[in-house]
């Protein structure tokens, strides 16, 4: 196994599970996992009660979440049209390996913010666009020509204000129960994060161009 | 950036995207997707169709998805009394850079299930419950203690059928406008995985004993 890009103390469970302890706001924590994400999952309903619930990738802007996708994508209409959501965002940090089955768990960071979309529209969504392509491409943005107005016609961006919302972090050690610690069984925990690997080129890139440092940097 | 686990050509995404050039069935690439991940997505919608959704840890147990929580989790309640549900799960497999924003996009492979959940009961309780643990903690389940009853009765144990579900599988190189190759952009992708970190003991372990051979095997 790998070692964790932490010391131990300093880790990113570690820190977040100080936060309440600092006195830092359910805010700033709800801010720090949607910053720490990708991908969410959005659901909707339909007239039966039945959810949807599909993947998207999303960037925070200030007190909203922006998600973007085609005119074409009936989640997106749904969306557009004012569909009540959640959008839930899971980041999973480890497994609480436990002396019994019943306390063995998992180590996560979720967001959930509840709530019905806005269509960003006009000078407004390139900008939104722009600011996915920052969270989700760090640094890329300067390289990518202008939006054309045909694939601003054809993209739909959504914002979700964090007005009604929850966030849940676990960052713990197995919990077990007294009668189980004199069990000569190891316990522990196992981190998990994502990892990014090597940059592939495009097999049709036309240049004999490196790798650019900005996606170098694309570590976690 | 560290090196992919799995040489060129050989990796999880071309893996998937090859199989249905070898007409390997869609039922085959649910079955993948289910079994590569942890944690999915849970929705049920309340009585005014606004949709919440939770991740849960799950496994597949042949033609259905088993997943477990406490009688006391509303959702757990909702799904045993019948709500309609969808599960998703989302395997992120690297970010798509495209010469444009337009085209850049991310590869992933996801799964969805919908339908209604059976409660799991009886002496099938125990073994669904294991067959959890064979799939989040391989290995882990000779060195537990038998379930306790008062534990049983705490958790709801979940069967999601696979009757009516969706694979989707995104493994892509960037697919530009042919006017967009000309510039002198990199462009390529990004692999993304989970990757486990070294085991930390329990603080409370009372015996000096390593992290066992099954733990160290979890490697993605």
């Amino acid at each position: 196994m790998a070692t964790a890009p932490l010391a131990p103390g300093s880790t990113d469970r570690t820190r977040v599970r100080r936060l309440p302890e600092k006195a830092v706001s359910e805010r700033d924590v709800l801010h720090r996992v949607l910053d720490a994400g990708l991908v969410g999952h959005v659901a909707v309903s339909d007239d039966q009660g039945r959810p949807y619930v599909l993947p998207v990738a999303y960037a925070r802007d200030g007190d909203r979440v922006l998600i973007h996708g085609s005119t074409g994508s009936r989640l997106f209409r749904a969306l557009a049209a004012g569909a009540p959501t959640c959008l839930t965002v899971t980041l999973l940090d480890g497994l609480v390996v436990a002396r019994s089955a019943f306390e063995s768990s998992m180590n996560y960071r979720s967001a959930m913010v509840f709530g019905i979309c806005e269509v960003v529209e006009g000078d407004a969504k390139a900008a939104a666009l722009d600011l996915l392509t920052d969270h989700l491409l760090p640094g890329r943005r300067a390289d990518l020509r202008p939006h054309k107005k045909k694939e601003l016609a054809a993209t739909l961006v959504l914002a979700l204000p964090l007005d009604e919302t929850s966030v849940k972090v676990s960052a713990n050690h197995p919990t077990d129960d007294e009668d189980d610690l004199d069990t000569p069984v190891w316990a522990g925990t196992v981190p998990l994060g994502e990892t990014y690997y090597d940059a592939v080129p495009a097999p049709d890139l036309r240049f004999d161009l490196p790798v650019p440092e900005y996606v170098r940097a694309w570590r976690r």
